[in-house]
């Protein structure tokens, strides 16, 4: 399976070259992101994709100074609603049902439960929600640079804090979740890249109920 | 991009023919799950591939009676650690730098670290963060599935207690996170088959800092 040879090809890339990915390539990866399923279908989150070098090179320090923020040819900003609204499940249900051609009604019982659901979250836990849900699409996102052959490197280490400020998040009713560096790797210069990969073996990874 | 054509056949799959999935499928799913990135190379979670049709049952009333629940082939759990201990840091990262041939020493700084920084988290908030590592790896199985033709369905409604309870994972310091249901579409019943698949307009989706 071709995937499963990317997998392995694949590394979180600490060091790149700096060279130019195409838009077409960048697209696709967006385009994956963007097809990713979410819970309950309300793709609570929205992706910088920042290809200027001055902003890179203002988010480095906020990246705690990793080379690949600035070696990258773009560097995707996962980020997600801070919390989740009666309002924003109306609109994307509104939304959804207009293009399908459903009514309103249709829906009223799965979006009643929605509200019902999230009412019983905590802001914080309202974006954790919305959090894990970018994280699908950052999983789609490894899987198809992979398959591109496109190097990245997927982030959580960072002020999410500093990223909030800086791109002003909150603003906008967003908080950061997770950066994703794409680009080439420059293998003389990775730490990383003579190392093996190391996961947990299968028969600890996984519990089988036949 | 053949990635992109599957995750526009694919589906959240309401309805399946209750058909197996040979063995090599399944394993390739599972491989590409244990192949995903997470925070720190932690992997700090496991996933239940239940084949077992009384267990499926059983299941079944916990996730809100779903009927891919018992008409699926595998149902996959996945769940993640309930907490983030100094030891279990400790472990991933003596396991792998034994099999890098690295020795402890090399990563005691960055051990240190993750020790610091979740040492500053609650117990829920660690718990979210596991989560979000495993919602990583649903987004590779969604990828991988899509790509080997398996239906699939990534389902977060469900009492995530009862399923905790069932599968006895808060003794294995466990929580569940998602369920993901393998099989084939039966689309004569399936009512979201014919509908739409509906996502954010790009332009909606991304903001481009150029």
């Amino acid at each position: 399976m071709e995937l499963l040879n990317a997998l392995n090809w694949r590394y979180a890339t600490k060091r790149m070259t700096g060279e130019k990915l195409d838009d077409e390539t960048v697209n696709k990866i967006i385009e994956a992101i963007r097809l990713a399923p979410t819970s309950a279908g309300l793709q609570p989150y929205h992706v910088f994709v920042i290809s200027n070098p001055e902003i890179k090179a203002q988010l480095q320090p906020i990246a705690f100074g990793q080379p690949q923020i600035i070696e990258s040819s773009h560097l995707l900003v996962f980020t997600s609603w801070d919390k989740i609204t009666d309002e924003s499940i109306d609109k994307v249900y509104e939304t959804t049902n207009a293009q399908r051609g459903v009514p309103n009604e249709a829906t009223a019982d799965t979006v009643a439960g929605l509200k019902q659901l999230f009412s019983g979250f905590s802001e914080e836990e309202q974006y954790h929600h919305t959090a894990k849900q970018a994280h699908i699409g950052l999983g789609v996102a490894v899987a198809a640079a992979a398959l591109l052959g496109v190097d990245a490197t997927p982030m959580e280490g960072f002020s999410k804090e500093g990223v909030d400020e800086f791109l002003k998040l909150r603003e906008k009713g967003l908080r950061s979740v997770a950066l994703f560096a794409l680009g080439k790797r420059k293998i003389e210069n990775d730490w990383l890249y003579p190392l093996k990969k190391v996961r947990q073996p299968k028969e600890q990874f996984i519990t089988e109920i036949k």
